[in-house]
C-alpha cells in the first residue's frame, strides 16, 4: 500500500499488478468466406442540422377574380383544413428531413396518432439551432485516415436503434418536476425512483437474467459508484488491515484504480484472486468477463469471503442467457444494456437488508443520490425495451436485443474475417449455447475483443497498433501479458469499420 | 484517526468532535407588529391528477335533413376546422384544467404562438396516468399534527415558482441524445455539456457573484462530489500523513463525515479550524455559512494551506452580493441556487489547470463523468432564469431571485415572530448589506435558522423540539453547542407555516 502511487491514477495509465497471466485458449482465426454487409451503416455525427421543422408552406396566391361566395367559402376552408393539417403533420414528425409531400403522406396515414409524434420532438432543434448550445454527441467524426479510438467501451452503436424507435424512448420533463433530494422515504434507497424500481425488474423477468424477487434495487451514478459502495458495505469499519479486493486476470482495469485511488484503510487491490491467500477477501466476478468475455464464477470459497458479481454484460446481445443468476450482490448498467451510457445510471440487486443501507448511505455520502432525471429517462429506456417485446403492436425493429445480436453477430464475423486476412492475430474462441431469452442457440459475442498480436517481434500489442493510429487498452492493465489488447466493439459504424479495414491490412 | 467509528456515518449519526463553540451573536428577538401574509400558499403534494387532456369534445349530431351539397361541403369543412383548431389547442395547452371554452379562448387570441405551449407537455400527464409510474414528488404532505421534518436542506420551496415559469424550464430528450461518455474532448472536464458551461458563466456574470474568465468550469454530481475531488486534487499522494482537512465551528456536518467516511491515506478531517496547529492543511470557507449563514473568509494563511470556497449559498435570495468572488475553488449547486435538488449536478470553478485536471480525474474515477440528461436539464434551468433578467418580453414573475428574496423575507419575518412569541428561542442578528446586483440594501436572509434554545432546562434543542414533532439537525453535528439547531428554511409553504405555528406554541 505505502507503494502506491497516485500519480498513476491521476493520469489514467493504471498498470495493475503488472502480473502475467496464463492466455485463455487461443486459436489461429481460420478464414471464412467472404461476406457482404446487408445492413446500411448509420455512423457520422448526430448535428441537429437540418432538423428545424418547415412551417406552413407558402400558399398559392389567392385570386383576384369575382367567385360566388359559397365557393370562396368552401376554398378558403378547405385551404384552411390543408394548412393546419400540414402544420399539424409537421409538427408531429420530429424528423423533419424528408419534404413536406413526403410528410404529409405519413401524417394522412395515420393522422391522429398521438403516440407516433406526439410534437414533442419540435421544441429541442428549434432551440438548439437558436438560443441555446446543441447537446454533445461525443467523440468526433472519423474520416479513413482518422485516429480510431476504441479505448472506452463507448457504447454509440446502440444510436442507430434509438434513433429508430422514434419517441418511445423519448422524455419530458418540466421545469417543476422531481425536484426534491427524496423519492421514496419508505424505501431503503430514498432516492430510488419508483418508475425506475419497477421497469427494472420488469425487465429482469422478461430477460430471466437475474431474479428479483426479494431483491433490493439500488440506483448508482453508473455501476462504478455501487462498485464503490459494495465495497464500503462489505468492509467493516474497525478491521485491522484493509479487505483485501481481488479478481481473477485478466480483471477490468477499473477495479485496482476505483479500488486504490483514495487510498481507503477499509479496503485496497490485492491483485488476482487465482495467486490470494487468505480467508477474508472481496471477490470481484465480472460475467460476461471485461476484457476476455468468458463466463465466469467466483474462484474463492471461504465462509468469510464476499462476492460481489458485475453483471453488466449479461445479457442477450453478448451471450446466451443460460440462467437466472441470483448472487448476493449484482450489478448492471444501461451503459451496456441499452447503450446510454451518458445517462451514467446503474442498479443493483441486493439480497441482504444491512448491505442495502450500507451502500446507499456511501451514495447519501459521495453524491446524496442519483439523478432523478436520468432515473426517469432511465425507466422509460427500459421500458420502451420491454414494451418491444410484450407488447404486441410494437414492430420488430423496435426490439433492442434483436438489433444488439444482429450488429454483434456481424461486427465479430468482420473482425474474424479481418485478424484471418492479417495473419497476424488471433481471438478468443467463439463458444455459444442455448438463450433461454430468445430460446434458440446463440454464440458468445462479447462487448471486448481481447485480441492478441501473434507477430514474434511485437511484446506490446498496444504500441503496435498505436503506431497505425487505433488507441486501445494494454493487456498490462488487466492484469495480463502486453500482447493483449481490449478492443471496444460498441463504437459507431463508421469508427468499427475503419478499424477492421486497418486491422486487416496490417502484417 | 485510528478511533473513528465508520458506524457513526454509517447510520447517519455523525456527531463531529463534540466540540463546544462560542456562540455567535444571538438577541432576544423582540415581538414585531403583527402582519398578514399575502402570499397564496402553494404546498400539497404534485400529483398529475386532473392534467390529463380532454381530446374532441362530442360534437353535434349530425342532420339528416336533405340539404345542398355545397352547404353540406361548407358545413363539414368549418366542423373540420373547428375540431382541427381545437385539437391544436388542446395540444398546445399543457395545463388542460380549464374547461374547453377557455381553452379555445386562449388558443383563438394566440393561434400559432408556439413558444406558448409547444405541446410537449401532453405526453407526461397521460403516461404517468396509464402506463408507468409517476415520478415522485419528495416527502409526504403534511397535516397540522405531522411529523415536521426540516433536518434536511430539501430545497421544495422552489417548487411555486418553477410551476409559474410553463415550459421554460422544460426539457425534451430524444431515446437517442448523449448517449456517449464523452461530451467534449477538447476539455479539461472531458464530460462537461458546452451548453451548461455556457450558462453557468452566463448567470455569473450576470449576478456578478463570482469570476468566471479565465476559470475551468467542472460538474459534478451535486457539490458534495465536487468537494471530494477537491480534497482528492489538494491532497499530495506520496505525503508521509493524510492532509488535514478543517473548518471553523459550526461547520456543514457533511464535511467531517464525507471526508472520513473512505478513511483514505490522502486527507482526514482535523476539526474546527480556529484550534488547528500547522502549515499544511485544507481549509474549508463556506459563505454564507451552513449552518449558521455568516459571511466567512478563510482563518489560517500559510504558504502551503489551500482553501476550497463552498459558495452554495452565495445567491441574491440568500443574501446581497457584495463581490464578486475569485478563489482558487468555488463550489456552487443547482440544489441552492434554483431548487433543483434531485438533479444533482454542482459545478466548481477552478483556476489552476493542473487541478481542475485532477478533479475531473476524480470524477472519472468514482462516476465516469456526471449524468448529461441532468447537465443539460440544469443548462435549460440556468437560462431560464438568466433569461428572467435579460430578456425584455419575460414577465417579472419569471425572476428566480425576485420570489426567492420575497419568499425569503416574508420567512424570517415569520420565524423571528414565532420565536419572539414563544420568548424561549433566539435567532443570529439580522444584517444587511448593499446588493450589486439588485442595486438596493437587502438583508441576510439564510437558508437554514441557527436556533438558539434558551430555556435553561434544555441541553438539547433537538431532542426538545423532536418532542415536539418537529426533527431538524443538532447543533453537535456541526460541531456546536447543542443548545443549537439548524433548521431548513426551504421547504415547501404548507410544513414550513405549520414548523412555525408550532415553534410559537413552545413555552
Amino acid at each position: 500500500m505505502a507503494a502506491f502511487r497516485l500519480g498513476t491514477a491521476v493520469e489514467g495509465k493504471f498498470q495493475g499488478n503488472g502480473g502475467v497471466v496464463p492466455s485463455p485458449r487461443h486459436l489461429a482465426v481460420p478464414k471464412p468466406p467472404a461476406r457482404n454487409r446487408d445492413e446500411a451503416t448509420n455512423g457520422g455525427t448526430l448535428g441537429l442540422a437540418g432538423l428545424q421543422p418547415k412551417l406552413f408552406p407558402a400558399g398559392k396566391p389567392r385570386r383576384r377574380t369575382r367567385v360566388p361566395l359559397w365557393q370562396a367559402a368552401v376554398f378558403a376552408s378547405v385551404a384552411l383544413n390543408v394548412a393546419l393539417l400540414l402544420h399539424h403533420c409537421v409538427v408531429n414528425n420530429p424528423a423533419a428531413s424528408p419534404p413536406h409531400h413526403q410528410q404529409l403522406h405519413a401524417c394522412l396515414v395515420q393522422p391522429d396518432d398521438a403516440n407516433s409524434g406526439s410534437g414533442k420532438g419540435r421544441a429541442m432543434p428549434e432551440e438548439a439551432m437558436s438560443k441555446s448550445r446543441a447537446p454533445s454527441t461525443g467523440k468526433p467524426g472519423v474520416t479513413p485516415d482518422s485516429v480510431i479510438n476504441l479505448d472506452h467501451g463507448d457504447p454509440t452503436m446502440f444510436e442507430a436503434f434509438w434513433r429508430e424507435t422514434g419517441d418511445a424512448a423519448e422524455i419530458v420533463i418540466p421545469g417543476w418536476q422531481t425536484m426534491s433530494y427524496f423519492s421514496d422515504v419508505t424505501n431503503v434507497c430514498w432516492f430510488l425512483e419508483p418508475g425506475f424500481d419497477h421497469e427494472v425488474r420488469r425487465l429482469h423477468r422478461l430477460i430471466g437474467n437475474a431474479a428479483v424477487d426479494g431483491y433490493h434495487v439500488l440506483v448508482g451514478t453508473g455501476s462504478t459508484q455501487l462498485f464503490m459502495a459494495a465495497l464500503y458495505a462489505l468492509s467493516p469499519a474497525g478491521a485491522d488491515e484493509p479487505m483485501s479486493v481481488v479478481s481473477t486476470a485478466p480483471y477490468y482495469s477499473s477495479y485496482p484504480a476505483v479500488t486504490d485511488f483514495l487510498q481507503s484503510g477499509l479496503f485496497r487491490w490485492a491483485g488476482d484472486a487465482n495467486s490470494f491467500k487468505g480467508d477474508t477477501y472481496i471477490e470481484l466476478v465480472c460475467s460476461p468477463n471485461n476484457p476476455d468475455g468468458s463466463i465466469r464464477e467466483a474462484v474463492l470459497a471461504s465462509e468469510t469471503g464476499k462476492a460481489v458479481h458485475d453483471l453488466a454484460y449479461y445479457w442477450p446481445q453478448y451471450t446466451p442467457v443460460t440462467k437466472r443468476a441470483d448472487h448476493d450482490i449484482m450489478l448492471f448498467t444501461v451503459s451496456k444494456s441499452t447503450g446510454h451510457a451518458g445517462t451514467r445510471i446503474g442498479w443493483a440487486l441486493v439480497k441482504d437488508r444491512g448491505i442495502a443501507k450500507k451502500m446507499t448511505k456511501f451514495i447519501e455520502l459521495n453524491t446524496i443520490g442519483v439523478s432523478k432525471d436520468s432515473q426517469l429517462r432511465a425507466a422509460k429506456v427500459l421500458r420502451a425495451v420491454s414494451d418491444g417485446y410484450e407488447l404486441p403492436e410494437v414492430r420488430e425493429t423496435h426490439r433492442l436485443f434483436d438489433f444488439g445480436r444482429r450488429k454483434m453477430v456481424e461486427r465479430w464475423n468482420m473482425l474474424r474475417e479481418a485478424a484471418a486476412a492479417s495473419g497476424i492475430f488471433s481471438l478468443p474462441e467463439e463458444t455459444s449455447g442455448y438463450c433461454n431469452f430468445t430460446k434458440e442457440m446463440a454464440s458468445t459475442t462479447p462487448a471486448f475483443a481481447w485480441l492478441r498480436c501473434d507477430r514474434e517481434d511485437v511484446e506490446d500489442c498496444a504500441s503496435f497498433l498505436r503506431s497505425h493510429k487505433i488507441l486501445i487498452r494494454s493487456g498490462s492493465q488487466f492484469g495480463a501479458d502486453p500482447r493483449y489488447v481490449r478492443v471496444s466493439m460498441l463504437d459507431r459504424d463508421d469508427a468499427y469499420d475503419i478499424f477492421v479495414k486497418r486491422l486487416s491490412s496490417l502484417k
